[in-house]
């Protein structure tokens, strides 16, 4: 983040090895960040998974996105289980390095539910209401 | 999560009593949330920040966003300083309650380098680069 922190006012183009920027991101106690799935197309917000160093670089390498699953503490390619695949079509990171974007090419719905995002409750004032049906 | 995941299975439009749910997320062992903003307009990835319990009901009951300072740990009601506000126009949370996505109205840049989103480092293949300038 220190080391990032140096590139804020550098003009737009500006470029920084891929491994030295890697090396100054801000992985949590557990060496995870979080990453943000974006759909490419119609710009739905899909989920929040975790990525390590090498989901990062598997990500990059295979163009499809590989998470780490907390849960199961392994890697986890979307999609290996449910077909739902993810491919990555641009991958952006913000201004502290503690957060990953993904704009992918999602097959099929995103959620483990069978629903196209994963964010299908909605807060009203006093309820909480599904919002989506899954998709056949 | 385990109380979130009977509801997997229920109808559009099924409801949840909002402390009820709000008491089923999994807040992480610092009590917190992660929680992305998206323009509510352009759809864009604005930024992502963390809430604790207090910053949710904040945020439905002043109707501009809360985030919690893991740097300052404190409360912090985005654009406060800058006068960068973000106004919550909708509030959904994903399918096993650790994650939050607001829609929002935002007044100004949402960074605090002035770039319209956090996420400006875009990862290529073996360099990142800078891809916006800051706004005037």
């Amino acid at each position: 983040m220190a080391k990032l922190k140096e590139f804020e006012n550098k003009p737009i183009g500006t470029s920084i090895g891929l491994d030295e920027f890697i090396n100054s991101l801000s992985f949590n106690e557990n060496g995870l960040i979080p990453a943000i799935a974006q759909d490419y197309e119609t710009r739905e917000v899909l989920m929040l998974a975790w990525m390590d160093k090498q989901c990062i670089l598997n990500t990059l390498r295979e163009g499809r996105v590989c998470y780490f699953s907390r849960s199961r503490q392994t890697y986890w390619r979307k999609g290996e289980e449910s077909g739902h695949t993810q491919i990555m079509k641009k991958m952006n990171i913000d201004c502290d390095g503690d957060s990953i974007l993904l704009l992918v090419e999602q097959e099929g719905p995103a959620c483990h539910t069978n629903r196209q995002t994963c964010f299908y409750f909605q807060v009203n004032e006093d309820t909480v209401s599904i919002n989506s049906e899954p998709v056949n």
